[in-house]
């Protein structure tokens, strides 16, 4: 649950790396990095905090040369977790290297014991290291042929661009579960992005999504970038990225967001038909609820009213509420609208349910708020998997839909009734002309090589 | 364009006053400030900065007593703004006093002069200061008596909340321009906000508005506040807090924000019945812009679409762009759907137009991002006049309606077509059981006492 | 307890105040502030902080013109020390003003009483507002009668800069117990400072000190300051000054500290001899009991040695201490020097003992650093009285010297033997010449006009 | 030139740490960091800044466990020196581990090519990062055994404290260039540290200095650490911690560092006998030439004085001086005491001369302030060659005596004499009971194994 970013062939290179990562700050807050390369020289710079705060004009200054190559993470645990952050840089046999790394190595804990095994030192928790690690200690003469060898053990969903002194190479894995884009840019070279809405504020054209299993390689031999097929492609990207993770405003793998969120809350809708419940507005859980509702309400000829008013101004560090003010957390983020509400029956349309407590904790507002009746929507199937492929969900215990059926949830989070969308409506919706990673959903976690 | 906020009668009072000072970040974002009084001392705190970033738990303990006041500050030039935030105190003859003020003055010069005349100092530039030093300079015994002799020079639009060490004074301007709420806390004692959307997060159960000329004193004397009304209501609140500033989910003066807005779409849809332009999709530019695009859409019945992402994310420094990378400053904030828009006829609603430059902007980048035809509405009417009653409006010079007819500012923003509402229908929009203040329309200055 | 700086006619007026306040850092660290005249405009910048961390380049562009007053801040109780910065600024009937103080007025409240029962507001604690409104209440039509007048209200050890539009008025109390010295940039124009230490850095020529009760006027009519003498001069500068709170490389009135401080040394060698009292080495307390114990070797031929290291990395907040770490705030600051103390009889000289916690500390750290005596010799008579001349001292319960006999202290800070200075002895060592201020130690509190 | 500390057993270990980084932050300002360890696992905190500044209550919290090592770095270029930060941290085949390190390795690219040669990769620009390769790399099952063969591989001067999950590793190179000492925490437990005056602050008892080419191991097996002689001795502790680097208080391997910088003042003037000069006064460059001149006034007993005065407020950023302010870098940290020079002639002494542009804008400070003639004496040899174990010093070209002779040296600081300690003086001065490593005097690259 990352953005990553590369930059070739661009003098403001990470000038628009900062930017496009700047666009993608929804896909992490935590920490941010970029590494530029200029003159046979790796220059890195990266921190916690957000993309605005940790690229001052001085350090986009130090960040010289014509390619970069960025990363945005979405969190992590513990206290210094600056180690944490990307891109994740080396010295190794062939010179300096960079990487960043969108995704999750299922075989990570295996590769990590057989190198430490083998005498490697690993500084950081990331997976990442992994890789450079074994590109390290292939014994091939060409980067290129150490990263095809390197991959070759490497199993995941995967998106990583990897930066030498003079060349980029971008891989995706052959499911193609993590999206990732490429981009020409109008001020010359080429952008690729884990989202095409980082192309708009770089000004760059789309071209095509990177394809499951290639490799495309930067260098100054060809203006264009080479393309190599590693792997036979398996394509099933990620459904949760039309869900919930990914801006509206993106195509990925040529669908629009917006409009797989909208057919979602269409198909919740014709769901609905004939269950005999009257309910007076259609309201989405702001922001990631809103296209889905906006879907529920065309479909159902329902108003759609902005009963849920969202507050941007929530900092990272505020007043620690006291015992006597509960249930303030969520209304530090929500706000109902009360006097919209008041004696209604409403359809609250959420992108997913996850633990449950938020779930509960904004059914309740809105009751206290005066709403008659609260008919939860989720506009995806129940989570009882874990993601490991690159979503940073909970342990299964902490999953409410693993332990609870969807009665028993309806009545924990205190609505009137409550529906999901089925795995199959869920897969119509975003568009069944391929398979997805639906892990979360099915339990099938197919990633196997 | 500022937020005030008085807590009477709880114990955490300063945590509850920065809670809805919270919740009304959206009327000022410069810096913030917090009066409270306990045992015959007023301790004060103000600096700049967020809410968040201001009332640490260091700062919310140095704060102590029953009683608060609190401010918002929208915005000042100059070298050393933290002078001009509120609250403003002072030592005078009966003690500490601390004021907090949204609104204007429009006498406040010539008072001030008058005041200087007589030997008075000056230490900010806010009008504020005029009114302490009113108070200061009267002879009465009691303060409540110096408050109404005090006003009776003050001309302008304006609520005030004053507080002594064991006391507080609210009051309202006699033409009730600018909004202000009482409520009841359930835990104890009493709230007073520029905006009811502070209720819902100090958990307080809305009570009544301040009526246009009434003083409320809160004392130990009484459980409830006494109420003198000083002068003669001629009650004509201000059109814009519905236009654009308030927060759709407050009450201002018994209407829903969020209901006007929808309003006003509506009356824009219905005047644009039958011009024969045929659009594909009606888009807001968020967030103000949404609830009247939804109101258009719902009474045009064609299709509400959330065409334009807006970045949360924009901090308050960042990158300076290169000079080519021009009409980035409204890309950074807003985004457009290109899928959704590509060959597309949009009707693109915004709440105001004031110096044009960033209509231009957003109907270029639609256009841009493969719009067919951009057809503007507007909100409310054309501003024309400065507003001299708390809205922080240009000059007269800078205003595009000054300048420009319709048809011009149409070319000028590259609009296919452009249309405002009228007064009469931003009247009947919000209510027409009331006169307003509509001086940025008309031009009509009516505060002359 | 403060550092106060003008400078007139020179272009980088603001820079050289800075770097001024830099020098005489020593005279206050919790707060910094400027005011620059430019056009007839006054700009002002003041912040908690030190000089080098407020006084950054844009602070420094904002401070336009070619004169500039400053002013370090000692210390202040209280929550929103800012409001307690200076200089104070304020508009009154015949412009902008500027005020920067150094001293303490005794009269103050009874200034403030009456200025408050004509209606004036205070907003801060300081007494240079008294001056403020003293001066905006006269009706003199020329601001230099105003001032005169306003002084003549004025009772108090104090020096005034105070700047207009175009003008700064220098004035030094007629006992001259703050100290004030002029002197002539070589960049052009003219600088006052509290402390000719300032005088280094910015390149400036020392001229003369300011004379009791003198006024001096900077303005465009002439090259050189108007001299005005406004008080019959009574001359009784501060001799703390010299004891403790100045810089050693200054010269106050015509006195080298450093000179005075070896003097103290000397005498307190004098008056040693003869008394059976075998020590191994002569030690000071760093850094103010340097110069002193450097008399006393000199004159008892008792080597010198830097017995205790001073460390200058305490910051401003670090690690609070658990309750088995006591004794460690002294030992944070100072460290003895173990080799060469233990089994050594030792003469530990510091400037002044005020409450005796420190002094008990220090000669604690030294016997269990092995130290077999401990001969403890204070470069000051006993301090009896509290200072109302703008030293920042105690309440006189808290002085040690106010409840113990030098028996007691002795044997309170279980020293060996325990000697101060006797008030002539101070006397002679500053110099015979004059009198000086001595309300500290005689109590006689002599100012009364 | 760094710090380091080990705390064992002790369960305030990481705030023990912290206040004996404190004690030495003179050897390094710019970053620093702490590694505690805590049921099988180790905590990392490090970061830029003072000591003061990073370890805040909450960082010292999250350092759990009763034993912890430390660092204080002193500087690095480029851009991201947080990255460059101790402890380095690695996941290896045994475990976790964490290693501190004062020294630099001479044969650091050798090994750490030979490393990238096989694989490794890396991703620091530090030495220390070898160790823990060479450590992982090893096959023997037992940490100690693989430490011992690692430091086979390791030539240079050093020391080591390597912390596993459980035990503490002290190792001193068999040179014994760097110092470290051992005491016994009187709150129980062991601290080892680069100098004995962090021993104050923690209230340990020095017990021993760590023998060249021994190691330390701190385990639960026995409450004693336990002590193997890992290499034949060698003895050369470093000359420079006696000139220049350590705290005047410390013992550097049984010898006061106080005491031996007064020999070499004594050794200066000793020197100087029968010169024919006349000075009036000795002068320190404060604080590192307070002891020698010390020793030099009482040897030749000319009168010692104070007369440069050190401003401790410098912090890191300021005031960019312009261009007509030149020569003021110096003057914002050294004062001269006019009056005192005024007239006179002048002994000067400082520890050392590395590029000559300080010694000469110290020169000519004082006689712009005056002084009659300035008579510079350097309390150490002429620095002819760069340090390469472990003290930062610039290149050989920039080393003003490897350029130019004594009398050209004298020239180019405008002094009106110039002398040095000779090679042998300075043995001498310290004690000739041992040879020292000499190499920036001599050229003699000892170390060889």
């Amino acid at each position: 649950m990352c953005a990553i970013v590369g930059i070739y062939g661009n003098e403001n290179a990470a000038r628009l790396a900062s930017l496009a990562l700047f666009s993608m700050q929804h896909r992490g807050q935590e920490a941010t990095g970029i590494s530029s390369s200029c003159d046979g020289k790796i220059y890195t710079k990266k921190d916690r905090g957000l993309v605005s705060e940790v690229f001052t004009d001085e350090a986009l200054k130090y960040l010289k040369g014509d390619m970069a190559i960025g990363h945005n993470r979405y969190s992590t645990a513990g206290g210094d977790s600056i180690l944490d952050a990307q891109p994740v840089f080396a010295k190794y046999k062939l010179g300096e290297i960079s990487i960043v790394h969108n995704g999750n190595l299922i075989n990570k804990d295996e590769v990590r014991r057989e190198l430490i095994d083998n005498g490697a030192i690993f500084q950081t928790g990331m997976d990442t290291e992994n890789l450079i690690h074994l590109i390290a200690k292939n014994s091939k003469d060409r980067l290129r042929d150490r990263i095809e060898e390197a991959l070759q053990k490497t199993i995941g969903a995967y998106c990583f661009i990897i930066q030498s002194r003079n060349k980029q190479f971008v891989i995706r894995d052959r499911y193609g579960i993590r999206p990732l884009s490429l981009g020409k840019l109008k001020s010359g070279g080429y952008i690729v992005a884990s989202e095409t809405c980082a192309f708009e504020l770089v000004d760059a054209k789309f071209i095509r999504d990177i394809r499951p299993g290639e490799m495309l390689i930067f260098s100054k031999k060809s203006d264009e970038p080479e393309s190599i097929q590693l792997f036979e492609p398996e394509f099933r990207p990620c459904a949760f990225e039309y869900v919930y993770f990914a801006r509206p405003d993106s195509e990925i793998d040529g669908k629009n967001v917006y409009n797989t969120r909208e057919n979602m809350g269409k198909t919740l809708a014709k769901n609905d038909k004939g269950n005999g419940i009257h309910v007076d507005m259609v309201i989405p859980v702001p922001d990631s609820g809103v296209p889905a509702a906006l879907g529920y309400a065309s479909e159902s000829k329902i108003p759609f009213k902005y009963g849920i008013i969202r507050n941007h101004y929530v900092g990272r560090t505020f007043i620690e509420p006291t015992q006597e003010m509960r249930n303030m957390k969520v209304k530090m983020k929500l706000s109902p609208m009360r006097s919209l509400i008041e004696g209604k029956s409403l359809l609250v349309i959420d992108d997913s349910i996850v633990r449950g407590t938020t779930s509960k904790r904004i059914v309740r507002m809105l009751k206290e708020a005066g709403a008659k009746e609260v008919h939860f929507r989720v506009a995806s199937p129940e989570i009882k998997y874990p993601c490991f492929y690159g979503i940073d969900t909970p342990s299964k215990e902490e999953l409410i839909s693993h332990r609870m059926t969807k009665e028993e949830i309806c009545e924990y989070i205190e609505a009137d009734t409550l529906e999901y969308l089925s795995i199959e409506d869920l897969v119509n919706s975003i568009g069944n002309d391929r398979h997805y990673a639906l892990e979360s959903f099915d339990g099938d976690y197919f990633v196997t090589k």
